[in-house]
C-alpha cells in the first residue's frame, strides 16, 4: 500500500462518508500532478523555443500550485467541510483541465508536455470522480 | 505604493483587462490571510482548550493553503485565463466564508480568532469583489 | 515508471551532473513525506489526546511546508545552483529529523505517526544521499 | 500595527525568546517576496526577450516557494525548534541572495527586477538579522 493508503487507513476518526478509494485516487493524483507541472514549468523553460511556451509555463506554474493545496486539502478529514471539499476540486479540475489542454497541443513536440498532459487529464478524472461521489 | 502595487505597475503587458486596484487589494488580502490563517492554525494549538478548537485549526489550515495559492495564482497575467481565475476565486472565497464563520465563534475568547476572523472577511470581500469585475 | 521519472528522463536539458537516480528518489521522498506530514498533523487533531500532541502537529505542519519547497526546488533544473540546492536539503534533512523523532514517540500509540515517522526517515536518508553525492 | 504584528500580539504563550520584532520583520519580509517573486516570474515571461530570462525565472520560482515556506514556518511558534528555524532561515537567505543577484543584473532594464530584487535585498537582511538575534 502507498503511504498515502496508509495515512488513510490509520485516521482515527470517519472519513465523513467520503468513498476512500476515490480519495486516495485523487490525494494521489493531485501530489503527482503538482510535481509534473512543476518539472514541466522548468522544462518548457529550457526548450529553445520557450518565446512560444509562455502560456504553458504560467498555466503550468498555476496547475502545480492548485493541485498542491487540493492534495494537502483532501489529505485532512477533521472537521470535514462538504462545501470547501467541492470548491477545491472544482478549481483543481479546472486548472488541470486548461493545463492538459495547453500541454497536448505541444505533446508530440515535447515528451515533457506529454507526460504533463497525461498526468492533468488523470487528475481532472480522479477530482470529478470524487465530485460525483459527493453526491 | 506597496512591493505588490509596484509589481503590478511593472508588468510589460496589459492586465487582461482586469480591474488593477481591485486585484491589487485582492492579492494583498490573499496573502495577508494566509499568514493570520497560518498563525491562528498555531495560536489555537498552543491554547489550554485546544481540544475544542479542533476543526478551527482545521479550518486555518485549509484556508491558509487555498489563500496563499490563490494570491499566486493572481500574481501571474501571462496567459490571463478567466474560467481557472474564477474558480480560484470561487473556491477562496468559499474557505474564506468558512474560516471566518469558524474563527468568529471564537472571537471573544480568543484574540488571535477575533484577527484572522477579520482577514477572512477582507479577503472573502476582496475575492467576490473581483469576481464581479470579472462580468 | 513513475510520473517523476518521466519528467526526468524527457527533460531537454543535461542535469547539471546530479545522480538521476538519488535525484529522482529524493522528489518522490519530498513530495511522499509531504503528504503524510499533512495528514498527519490532521490525524493527530483527531486523537482525543490532542492536547498531548501539539509539537507533532506543529513540527508535522512545518515538516509539511520544508518537503513540499525541496519537492519543488528539485524538480526544476534549469540554471541549476548548486548552494541553494544544497540549503534547502540541509533544511528538508533537518525538518525531517526533528518530525520523525517526534513522531517515532508517538508512533506505538498511534499508527499514523508510525506511517509517518518512516517516512520522514525515508526523506531524511534522501536527502542526505544527494547531498554526499554533490560532492 | 499590520495583520502580522496583530497575530504576535494575540499568541498566547511566549515566544521561545526570539525577537518579537525581528521575527515580524522577518514574517513581513518573507512573504512579501514570495509575491514578487511569483509576479517578477511571471513578468519576466512576458518580456520579449524571455529567452534571455530563464535562470531568472528559475530563481525567482525557487525563492518564491522558499520564502513562503520560510514566512509559515516563522508564523508557528509552538514547540519552537531551533535548529529547524535555524536551517530554514539558512536556506532562506540563500535563494534571497541568488535571487536577488540574478534580478539585479536586469534592474536597469526591467522595473519589476528591479523591485524584486530590492525585496529579496530586505528578506535576506531580515532573515540575518533573525538568525544573528538567535545566538
Amino acid at each position: 500500500m502507498t503511504v498515502a493508503g496508509q495515512m488513510l487507513e490509520t485516521y482515527p476518526k470517519d472519513l465523513g462518508g467520503l468513498d476512500r478509494q476515490k480519495l486516495l485516487e485523487c490525494i494521489e493524483a493531485c501530489f503527482e500532478c503538482a510535481q509534473a507541472c512543476t518539472a514541466c514549468a522548468d522544462a518548457c523553460l529550457s526548450e529553445d523555443m520557450v518565446a512560444q511556451l509562455t502560456t504553458c509555463i504560467r498555466t503550468n506554474a498555476d496547475c502545480a500550485d492548485v493541485c498542491g493545496t487540493t492534495g494537502r486539502v483532501l489529505s485532512r478529514h477533521t472537521g470535514y467541510d462538504a462545501d470547501l471539499t467541492r470548491a477545491v476540486l472544482e478549481a483543481c479540475a479546472t486548472a488541470c483541465r486548461a493545463c492538459g489542454d495547453e500541454c497536448s497541443q505541444h505533446a508530440d513536440m515535447h515528451g515533457h508536455c506529454r507526460v504533463c498532459a497525461e498526468a492533468c487529464r488523470r487528475c481532472e478524472a480522479a477530482c470529478r470522480d470524487l465530485l460525483d461521489s459527493l453526491g
